[in-house]
């Protein structure tokens, strides 16, 4: 098989390592808008070659878009336009609901596979690509009644030769979920990094006390503003709901502080480990990535 | 060196476990309210007996207290009353400016050392007890001037024999660093798994895509109330300061999104990427635990 890896960072040159372990395809063509990014990829030996998007996706059989989701928007019309019907496109984004509106009167949108594999790590670029990535992860696929079998089945059988297991969701129910638990995290941890930064201004030693607890909530903080920017512009609803909630449910947390009623603390905090099912739930079953 | 540990869950345990394995103490007596941790304890060989506290303190050198500091402020004015001079009190607390001033008239104040090891994991009780929990992190020794210097030297000397590096900072600069490098990455974690949780109940399947990046952002949610509730009440002034700081943060992020400027995001979200310069600064010092 012949694939074209659209986006050479973290997620599509972790593709390419594993489509190559695996013996899954032949021929890697990378496309990525950054110089730099191609350069690197191609010395890395995560692609065989860097080509335009029309090349690359004119000689391949399987398209997979790992770029920003709303290049992702932009590109996915374009390739649906040219290709051939055993031709078949997928992505990775992390929302799809707007995605899929792009192409869903598209004659061919049937070649087009929404899928989200969840797993990543915080950081970014083709150096941060990994083998096994998505090994014992979880594939959302959205909507697959849209989706035309052979198609369908050839995206499920790679992301299963990854070690993927494969879900279901129609495309709302992924996006509501994604929200409260990946996108809101990441706000979470975005502006709890702000937050300390800030207070560092006036109290320059803060951070001398960081420790494992702080880099556990904080980790999120490094990713990519690029990749994360078009995603809250996509989920928008969502996250925006999602936010709300959280902010309301620390102002109760806030109030419990300031009236000192501690008794509320520890039955809010009691409630909140009941995440621990969630928790050991996820490890039992491997878990996602993302 | 005889050592009476007093609270026998993750953190007296593990020291136990430590001060045993590196020969630093001959004789370890627990200590401990609830009969279930100190049976765990016996059984799992932490310590060599279980006393009452007047019992333990009075046949032992160092008494290390590792209870919630609401039973450290109860405990402390205690034992200082009844120790003789060659020894030693410390305790393992996350705050110490209460603590401190429990104790700052009594005559034996130099004989207690104020200490934090930056060290823990979010699981508690005896059981959670590990070896090594310390080593290549840092403790904390608060107003050091205000400490008899043979005691001094003997708490520091445990804490470096178990791989420790020692800080010294004055109490209320402590209790502000560890409000916001630790106490409010606890809150946001209580809370973002409370937040979901809630959701759950209309959204049976939220936790579906639950990946890694949740499960960093949340594993805090998963401590112990008996414990922060006490810890939320001695730093409640620092804790509301660094909450609110972090609910209007939040705010401001909501706001970027309702108005869908995600300019403000992607700049928000970059100033938020400085902290890698924190946790790259972590890992090459090794970094604390908790």
């Amino acid at each position: 098989m012949r694939v074209a890896i659209v986006g050479l960072g973290l997620i599509g040159g972790s593709l390419a390592k594993d489509l190559r372990a695996k013996g899954i395809c032949q021929e890697i063509h990378g496309v990525d808008s950054s110089q730099e990014n191609s350069d690197k990829a191609l010395e890395l030996g995560l692609v065989d070659n860097v080509a335009t998007l029309e090349d690359a996706s004119s000689n391949c059989d399987l398209i997979i878009l790992c770029t920003p989701v709303n290049a992702v928007v932009t590109l996915l019309p374009q390739i649906l336009d040219n290709i051939s019907e055993d031709q078949t496109v997928t992505d990775v984004g992390s929302t799809k609901l707007e995605i899929i509106e792009s192409v869903k009167d598209h004659p061919n949108r049937g070649q087009y596979i929404p899928a989200h594999p969840m797993s990543g790590t915080e950081f970014s670029g083709p150096e941060a690509a990994q083998l096994d990535l998505f090994k014992n992860k979880v594939t959302v696929i959205c909507d697959p009644d849209d989706c035309w079998k052979a198609h369908l089945d050839r995206v499920c059988d790679i992301f299963k030769a990854l070690g993927m297991k494969i879900t279901h969701m129609n495309a709302s129910e992924h996006d509501l979920n994604a929200a409260y638990v990946s996108h809101l995290s990441h706000i979470s941890s975005f502006v709890l990094a702000s937050t300390v930064l800030d207070k560092e201004k006036k109290v320059t030693e803060i951070f001398n006390l960081a420790g494992a607890g702080f880099e556990s909530t904080v980790r999120l903080a490094k990713s990519s503003p690029d990749m994360w920017a078009p995603i809250f512009e996509h989920n928008n609803q969502y996250i925006v709901e999602a936010l709300a909630s959280y902010i309301d449910h620390l102002k109760i947390f806030h109030l419990a502080l300031t009236t000192k009623n501690y008794d509320l603390t520890k039955a809010l905090m009691s409630q909140s480990n009941e995440i621990k099912r969630v928790l050991e739930n996820m490890d039992k079953n491997g878990g996602s990535n993302e």
